[in-house]
């Protein structure tokens, strides 16, 4: 239970943690933090030391109100569905869902910005977030990839291991997450320990969560 | 002629150029190269000397071919109009068409993975890319952006102005670009044309693209 407290702990102090999935999936660490706590500084953090696509993972719930498919959804509604992917090469069907900005960005890619996409779709979650509250004030596509979850029991990704950390810190069902990549490929995981632990940031697995 | 020559002879070298807009627009200069030069090494480059989100932009003609529609319009097909961009901040509709990965790839956001999906995407549209070939061998959601140009006559960002370049250099119709940031904004005109000039890569504007 250690770890689980202090990744549960760091998330609530508005830190950041670095999540290890498994070497059977991924084998890939993302660095993560909650959405309360969403500044510029640390975009500028994930985009320079971690380095993948920046995205806001919200629990299924919180999807449902906000009225959120799937993007493999919007691909077959919208006569796609050849294109759409049914399964990645690691097993899962992705989380992806749609990607947005505030409507008060202007091109929506800096750190200013992503940082205030994500401040105010955490305030619209956090507030019980309707569907016309998210069609108010946001449009796709925009910069801020949002995932949905779907549930620990059902999918072991960085998405649903982020989501039940923010749960058991006793935040809104909400994470920030950026893939940690090396030269060419993912951070390798002795790297990425080697990074929380310089940083202070605590390194948990997959396993430690679900396990 | 000499910025735009200049431009086109890097491009057609493998080599990286820096693209500004203009003052009016974004005022926000991209990092640039052609993807027929996809290599592992550029997109790390792209990821951390540019930090915005990496794209591969190609042409309406290609598009059409590939069977490729705007993100918008997708959005409008499923049903998600009330949602859907029709104007950013800076007055354009944006270019944004399907993110896509090569079915080859693993995760897909690695240096590795983004560059083979942008190697195989510039195979396929130099091959007169028909719709069956690009569904055979790419999925979506991806990790790569695709980017529809819509013709420097009707509009005058990132993508129209690469894809020029593009064309006038003697290549197809296709430009890997990355917006260039500084500490929570847009990197600076004067700090993109230094970091170009650093590098020897040439920088060129929107008026002298299209002026």
């Amino acid at each position: 239970m250690g770890k689980l407290e202090d990744a549960a702990s760091a998330l609530r102090k508005g830190g950041f943690i670095v999540v290890y999935d498994g070497d059977a999936r991924e084998g890939e660490a993302d660095l993560m933090f909650h959405p309360l706590f969403s500044a510029p500084e640390k975009i500028e953090r994930l985009r320079k030391e971690a380095g993948g696509l920046i995205c806001l993972a919200i629990g299924a719930e919180g999807a449902k109100k906000l009225g959120f498919p799937f993007f493999t959804e919007i691909m077959r509604r919208a006569g796609l569905e050849s294109i759409s992917c049914r399964k990645t090469a690691y097993g899962d069907e992705p989380a992806f869902a749609l990607p947005v900005n505030s409507k008060m960005v202007y091109t929506g890619i800096t750190d200013n910005d992503r940082a205030l996409t994500i401040r105010e779709m955490e305030k619209t979650i956090l507030l019980g977030g309707a569907k016309n509250e998210f069609e108010k004030n946001f449009y796709s596509p925009g910069h801020v990839f949002v995932l949905v979850g779907r549930g620990i029991e059902n999918r072991k990704g960085h998405t649903e291991l982020g989501l039940e950390l923010a749960k058991k810190s006793g935040l809104s069902e909400a994470i920030v997450m950026c893939e940690m990549l090396g030269s060419g490929k993912a951070l390798a995981k002795k790297d990425a320990m080697e990074y929380a632990e310089k940083n202070g940031f605590p390194f948990i697995e997959g396993r430690d969560i679900y396990g």
